[in-house]
């Protein structure tokens, strides 16, 4: 596409999803979740024919030196299918949460005041590699009620474009409009340029992807973005603080994958337990193999691990999210400190204490400015799914409307609506 | 002061503003009230005082010629002072939301997940000479648990000096941090485009004034930006309908005041009872000396009303906010064409449908796009006292975040809270 054709094409989509939401919006319930529920149908009906399409992209991604995980994460199997389908259906059950009203209430002038939340109008998504995405966004988009502009990633482009027919297929199917869910339909670089630039026609952006792309879409954006930067999280071991179940939530924040954002950077420990704790967390990661950068407090406890990896911690390494098998360990005082730690050093993304003290669980709640804190729980919990959301489109580092894990309140606001009786202002 | 010492004045003001807003944030909720109750005593104890700041600001306003309206929007006098002292007393009374906690549920894994209402952290407010809006702002900075950079309009910065001073002794007086609330001490231009790009320091920005100011400082501002835009705002009068209520509250609607945002600048009237309807209310219009811009049904039936001040409506007059006895008024065939031509025209702040029709009236609320949208209502009504906000900082256009007045919880942001037992991620 030239650069005439892409702009046009562009704002071809742009206007399209707008005409479209203004149909999704009065849209009833059950005419959104009968399409979901088409849509389930669909792709347990396709699967073959979405194979071969995937194979497409596989083929192409192998002979140009992908990296094993990489085509991986591109792969559609029957059971990735199913799980896309059991997704659309479980969807299609949730509470339909638009035109709920809350707060009602009678003002003195005789009016009644509320909230209606109403969906947000049209998002556009911009995500990398994984095909599944363009269902899930397509499916959450779908069930709240919005119209979406979807720009995945150019290795996945065969998958996505027969991915996006069944949902085109499915929204008309169920007498509403195909345009509601839009792939851009080039790999084309620039079309992100233009997506991220229409206020006109897209009211927030949401992207996926690496820290580079995100960067980027943020500070070209014309709209707001809905953005996801870094999960440098916490676990702060706090005294007084069962630590067997210390041990264990520790362990589980670090090790049970290295790669996701919510999995643990940095671990602080309270210096009247740091002697008690340090060892036998020590010897986990030890056995783990996982690096460890200490200061010099939580060295010279830890260097008594027997094959302990120990490195002397700077400064960089509180700023930093690893996504591997290294942690950064540190000895504070106490809740004080561990509080000013984290609100210097951590992404604001997910922290948690470990502790029995009433006092410091509520104060770690308040204080802690991060989109999830928790108290006597892994950090890993901080998922959409985990947290009752039924789904996730993203996770907000944000604070500014969605905080935190994204579902499909997410992707309303809530307008404000006046009921009277002839009321005049005076 | 020059662009280096400029720099570093704002850079100052930031970085003590997020340092206090931490401490604002931790504060109870008596604190916070305490500090408004002291505010309202400091200002009446000084009302001679602030008058005498007020006195340079109005001289020097009164020499460079300023209009009388506008040099009457500047001046502090003992009855706005009181009403000032009123209003912090009022929100020190108000139920405080900081630390709220909502929709606590037990999720399967066994952990509790909710959310918690926090403050924002800081927000820079950038406004025009009324001096009434730097305590305004203040007090529900202090009151919302936030830290605030104020940025009053060069022609009241004695005024604003004068009552900035008093909130900071109320601060310090109340064991808060004085920095919690700082006015730019410099009516220098330059630092508005500063204090809109210092996201590491300010986390939105609010802007009040004409269109120009909040333009630019969209464009320009690297932190979100609590926008409010045009009031291009409408009644659509339905069938069936009380008309002695429709042409009272159609009156009121425009005529009450002429220049606030939620006057209305469109009239729509169903095609069936345009010729009941429309000679009544054009009788008002005309003995108000309020110009009717028609379209070619509205004109035929309005020409009859004796001294009727009839212009032809060009397709320009369906999108302006005249702020002026101007009204553009239009026959549509019914609910439909309303809502299309409402959601097309309109600037998304306030539209009311007048009706008798339940079916009518649900589907306005539901399908009309507006911040605020209302049934048998004037929509002078959008406002935060009156919506029961207890006070408000703006009125926002946007749908991202806050919608339509701006009260308290605009300032707060929600983060969620896990309540565990030791639970880990399988």
């Amino acid at each position: 596409m030239n650069a005439v054709n892409l702009a046009e094409h562009m704002h071809t989509l742009g206007l399209q999803a707008r005409e479209a939401s203004a149909r999704m919006a009065s849209a009833s319930a059950a005419a959104r979740s009968g399409v979901l529920r088409g849509l389930a149908a669909l792709l347990r009906a396709n699967v073959q024919a979405l194979q071969a399409d995937n194979a497409k992209d596989l083929e192409r991604a192998t002979a140009a030196g992908l990296a094993a995980p990489m085509v991986d994460r591109l792969k559609l199997t029957p059971k990735t299918i199913e799980t896309l389908a059991v997704g659309c259906e479980q969807l299609a059950t949730m509470p339909d949460i638009i035109g709920d009203v809350v707060g009602l209430k009678q003002q003195p002038s005789g009016i009644r005041v509320g909230q209606m939340r109403v969906p947000i109008g049209v998002f556009g998504m911009v995500y990398e590699s994984r095909p599944n995405v363009t269902i899930e966004a397509a499916s959450l988009s779908i069930k709240s009620g919005n119209a979406c502009i979807l720009r995945g990633g150019s290795e996945a482009i065969e998958s996505n474009k027969a991915l996006a027919r069944l949902v085109q297929q499915a929204l008309a199917g169920g007498g509403l409009p195909a345009e509601a869910v839009q792939l851009v339909q080039t790999t084309d670089r620039e079309a992100v340029g233009h997506l991220i630039a229409m206020p006109e026609y897209v009211d927030v952006i949401i992207p996926r992807g690496g820290k580079g792309l995100i960067e980027r879409i943020s500070r070209d954006a014309k709209v707001p973005v809905i953005k996801h930067l870094d999960g440098n999280c916490h676990v702060y071991v706090d005294d007084p603080c069962d630590l067997e179940m210390a041990v264990r939530v520790t362990d589980n924040a670090k090790t049970q994958k290295y790669s996701p954002c919510n999995a643990i950077e940095g671990l602080l420990v309270a210096r009247s337990v740091a002697g008690a704790f340090l060892p036998r967390i020590g010897e986990v990661f030890s056995a783990k193999g996982v690096e460890m950068r200490c200061d010099p407090e939580a060295w010279e406890i830890l260097r008594h691990v027997p094959d302990a990896n120990l490195k002397e911690a700077t400064e960089q390494d509180w700023f930093e999210e690893y996504l591997a098998p290294i942690i950064s360990i540190k000895v504070v005082a106490g809740i004080d400190e561990a509080i000013a730690h984290i609100n210097r050093y951590s992404s604001h993304h997910t922290d948690a204490i470990l502790t029995r003290d009433h006092v410091h669980a509520q104060r770690f709640l308040r204080e802690v400015d991060s989109a999830s804190v928790m108290v006597n729980a892994s950090p890993r919990f901080a998922d959409g799914f985990e947290f009752g959301l039924g789904a996730e489109i993203g996770i907000s580092t944000d604070k500014f409307h969605a905080r935190g894990p994204v579902g499909i309140e997410g992707l309303t606001s809530l307008k404000w609506i006046v009921l009277g009786n002839g009321e005049v202002r005076s």
